[in-house]
C-alpha cells in the first residue's frame, strides 16, 4: 500500500460522516479531486500526463490501489477473467436488474489525466458517497472499470464481457513482442477462460458512463453538462485514384491525367458533402499517398482513406452516396478512374431515450446547463448498447477539446458536476 | 573486340563508298539503325531496354566499342579526365572555331534505347558519312559523348567540362557505397585532374545536339523534326501548410483548421495559374506528405513540392507570384499558414536564334515537317549555353511521349531524319 492509497483511504474512511461538503452537491468534490490527483501518480510522465498502458506495471499498480479503495467503500469486489474490475453494492430488492456504471483507467501512450479517469473516479465517488450516507437503494448497484479501453483494438474489456474478443486478438503482440494473453497472465488474469467474463444483458437495467467530451463543443459554448445522444457510427473507405504517371517537364498540361489533381477535388468534395446538410456528422481524409512520388513526375496513383461518422446509418449512407456521385463526375472530367471501397464499419449506438431525459432533468434540477450532443469518439458504452443494455452517457467539458495528450484538462468543478449528475441519475433511476 | 564491334566496323569500313543509301538522305539510315541496335546490347535488360549506368561495366564496354568505331571513321579520339569521349576531324582552316555536336550513352536504371543514344549514334553517323564522302570542311568538327548525363545529379560530363563538378560531388556514393571518383578510377579516368577537362568557349562555334523529344508533342501532331527553342528553366519550391491536428470524431467541421483541405485548394491553384496564360510552361505537385497521418486525425501539417518550368525567367516569376497570391488567399480563408520556399533554380537556356533558323531551314529543304517547341527535360546543351557556346537542338518524335522506360521508342526513319538534319546543319554552318 503506497502513500497515495493511504491518503485516499484516509479521505474515504476518516470523513464518512461529512456529506455535501460542497453546497448543493451530494458527492464530495474535494475527495473526487484527490482521487483523480492520486490516480495520476500511476504511470506519471515527467512532461505531465500519464502513460498507463493496459496491463503494464503502472496499470497493475493503479488497479491494486483502486481495488483497495473500492473495498473501503463497502463494495463486493471481483476482477473477471478479462481484467474488468467490478464492485457490487446490494439493493433491497435483489430481483431487480442491476444499475451498472463506470469507465476505464488505462491510457494511450503519453495520454492525459481525465480520459476514463473522470468516469472511473466519479463511479467510485458515487459509491463512497452512498456508503457514507448509509444509503439503501432498491436496485443492486455495480461500478465497473473496463480493462484496456485505450489500447490495441480498443474497448477490449467491454467487448470481452459481451460478444467476446475478436478471433486472434489475444495473440496480438505489442512493441515488446508480448501478446495480450501474456501481458494479462503477468497480472494474474486468466485469458484462457475469458468467456467467464461475459455478462447477461437481462440482468442489467442500464449502463451509465461519465466521460470528458474529448471535443470542444461544451467548452466553447460554456455548457456544463453534455447529454450524449449516442456514439456515432464510423465507416472507413479506401480511395484509389488512378491517372497516368508522366514526365512533368515534357508532358503538356492538357495531356496530363494527374491523379493528385483529381484527388484534391475529391478531398474537398468529401468536406462539402459532409457539410451539405445540417447535423453533427463529420468526415475526414487523414492522409494521402502519391505514386511514383517525385517532384518531376506527374502523379499516376493516389491512395487515401475517407472516414465518415454520424449518429444515424441513413445519414452515413446518404453521405457516401453523394461522395460517390461526386467521385464519378470528377473521374469523368479529369480522365482518371476512382474506386471507393469500404474497409471498416461500426454501427451507431444511440443512447436510451428515457436515460437521456433522466440525465437532462437531474442536471437541470441541479442547476447545471445542458446540451445534447453526439459522441464522436468511441466508448465502452457503445459495446454495451449493442449487447442490449440501455445506455446513458454524461459529458463534461474538455478545455480546447484536447484529448489523448498531456494537455488534456477538465476543471475540477466540472468533474464534480459530472459526478453529481451521475449520482443523481442513479438515484432517480433507482426510484423510478 | 566483340561481335557487335566487328559488325559495326564492317558497316563503317566495308561500305565507305556507298552514300545516300536512302533516297534524299546524305547519311546512311541502315548503318545508323545498326549502330543503335548494336549499342543496345550493352547493359541490355531481359524485359527490354538497358541499364547502362554511368561508369558501370556496361558503360565501360559500350565506351570501348564506341572509341573503336570513332577511330574507324578517321577521327582523332581522346577521353578527357571527366570521361567525355571526343572525336576531332580537322578543318581546312584551323583558325576557325570548332563545330561541336553529340549527346550521351549512359542511361537511367531500366532505361530505354533512344535517350542519348540517338544523338550519339547520329553524331558518329555524320562523322562516318563525312569520312566516306572524303568531305573537307573549313571548320574543325568535333563529336563528343558526354559522361554521366543521366546519373547522380545529372549532366556530370558537360558540367565538368565547363564550370566543373559541384563541391563534394566526386565523393557522392551510389547504392553500393562507391563514390563517383572511385567508379571513375575503375574506368581508368582521372578525377583528381578533372579540371583538365575544361573547354574554352571561344574555341567553339556552336554545340548541336539531336535528341528524342521525351514528350508527346511531335508524335501527337505527326511532326517529323522539332526545332528546340531552348531548355526550360526549372524552379522547385517546398510548400508547408500548417493547420491544427485534431480528433476527427470529436472536432466539428466548422472548428477544423485542416491543412489538407487548404493544400488541396493550393494543388489545384498551381495548375490553374500555370494554365492561366497561353504558352508551353508547366507546373507539377509530385507528392504530398500529411502529418500526423491517421484516418481519424484531422491533418495538421502538409508538405509538398511545387515544380515550375518555363523558357522565360519572367514567365517563371509571374507564375510563382500568382501562386503565392492564391496561397495567401487560401491561408486566410482556411485559417492555416502557408510557406513557399524556393530550394532549387536552374535558369532557362535559350537556343541560339541563328542556329534555330538554320535547323529549321535545312529540315524544310529536306522536306521534313518542323515545329518549334521548348525542351521540358534537361540536356547537356543547357550547360554549354551557360558556358557561352551558342546551342542548337534537334528533336525527333517519341512514341506516346514515353521516356526513361523500356517502352521508349522512336521509329528508325525518325532517327534517320534527325541525323540528316544534324548533318545538313553542320554543313550549312560550316559554309555560312
Amino acid at each position: 500500500m503506497n502513500l497515495a492509497t493511504l491518503r485516499s483511504l484516509a479521505f474515504a474512511l476518516v470523513l464518512p460522516g461529512i456529506v455535501q461538503s460542497t453546497p448543493g452537491l451530494h458527492i464530495d468534490a474535494g475527495r473526487l479531486q484527490q482521487l483523480l490527483v492520486d490516480l495520476s501518480e500511476f504511470g506519471k510522465n515527467p512532461e505531465g500526463g500519464v502513460s498507463r498502458l493496459a496491463f503494464s506495471q503502472a496499470d497493475r499498480d493503479a488497479r491494486a490501489w483502486l481495488v483497495d479503495l473500492m473495498r473501503s467503500g463497502g463494495l463486493e469486489v471481483w476482477v473477471d477473467a478479462a481484467g474488468n474490475i467490478h464492485g457490487r453494492r446490494g439493493g433491497s430488492d435483489p430481483s431487480l436488474p442491476i444499475i451498472l456504471f463506470g469507465s476505464h483507467i488505462d491510457s494511450v501512450p503519453k495520454g492525459g489525466n481525465f480520459d476514463g479517469n473522470v468516469g472511473s473516479m466519479a463511479a467510485l465517488e458515487v459509491m463512497l458517497t452512498l456508503h457514507a450516507e448509509r444509503a439503501q437503494t432498491e436496485h443492486p448497484l455495480e461500478m465497473v472499470v473496463w480493462a484496456a479501453e485505450d489500447s490495441g483494438k480498443g474497448l477490449f474489456g467491454s467487448r470481452s464481457a459481451t460478444r467476446g474478443p475478436d478471433p486472434g486478438e489475444l495473440e496480438l503482440t505489442n512493441e515488446e513482442g508480448l501478446s495480450v494473453a501474456e501481458r494479462m497472465r503477468r497480472l494474474g488474469l486468466e485469458p484462457d477462460i475469458i468467456d467467464t467474463a461475459r455478462i447477461r444483458p437481462e440482468e442489467y437495467a442500464a449502463y451509465l458512463e461519465l466521460h470528458i467530451e474529448q471535443g470542444p463543443v461544451l467548452f466553447r459554448r460554456g455548457v456544463e453538462i453534455g447529454v450524449v445522444e449516442g456514439i456515432v457510427g464510423v465507416q472507413h473507405f479506401e480511395v484509389s485514384v488512378e491517372g497516368f504517371a508522366n514526365h512533368a517537364g515534357t508532358t503538356p498540361m492538357e495531356e496530363r491525367r494527374d491523379a493528385l489533381i483529381a484527388a484534391s477535388r475529391l478531398i474537398r468534395a468529401v468536406r462539402e458533402e459532409v457539410m451539405a446538410k445540417p447535423g453533427s456528422q463529420v468526415g475526414n481524409v487523414g492522409w494521402v499517398r502519391v505514386a511514383p512520388g517525385a517532384p518531376n513526375v506527374v502523379p499516376g496513383l493516389v491512395t487515401m482513406p475517407i472516414e465518415l461518422r454520424a449518429l444515424d446509418e441513413d445519414v452515413l449512407a446518404d453521405m457516401i452516396a453523394r461522395i460517390r456521385a461526386r467521385a464519378a463526375a470528377i473521374a469523368e472530367e479529369d480522365k482518371v478512374s476512382i474506386s471507393i471501397q469500404r474497409y471498416s464499419h461500426t454501427e451507431p449506438a444511440p443512447a436510451d431515450t428515457k436515460l437521456k431525459e433522466l440525465i437532462e432533468s437531474v442536471a437541470q434540477e441541479a442547476d447545471f446547463s445542458t446540451l445534447r450532443l453526439p459522441s464522436g469518439a468511441g466508448h465502452d458504452a457503445q459495446v454495451l448498447a449493442k449487447h442490449g443494455i440501455p445506455i446513458g452517457m454524461i459529458f463534461v467539458p474538455s478545455r480546447d477539446g484536447i484529448s489523448h495528450s498531456p494537455k488534456e484538462w477538465t476543471d475540477w468543478v466540472d468533474c464534480a458536476r459530472g459526478a453529481e449528475v451521475l449520482y443523481r441519475t442513479i438515484r432517480a433511476l433507482d426510484n423510478r
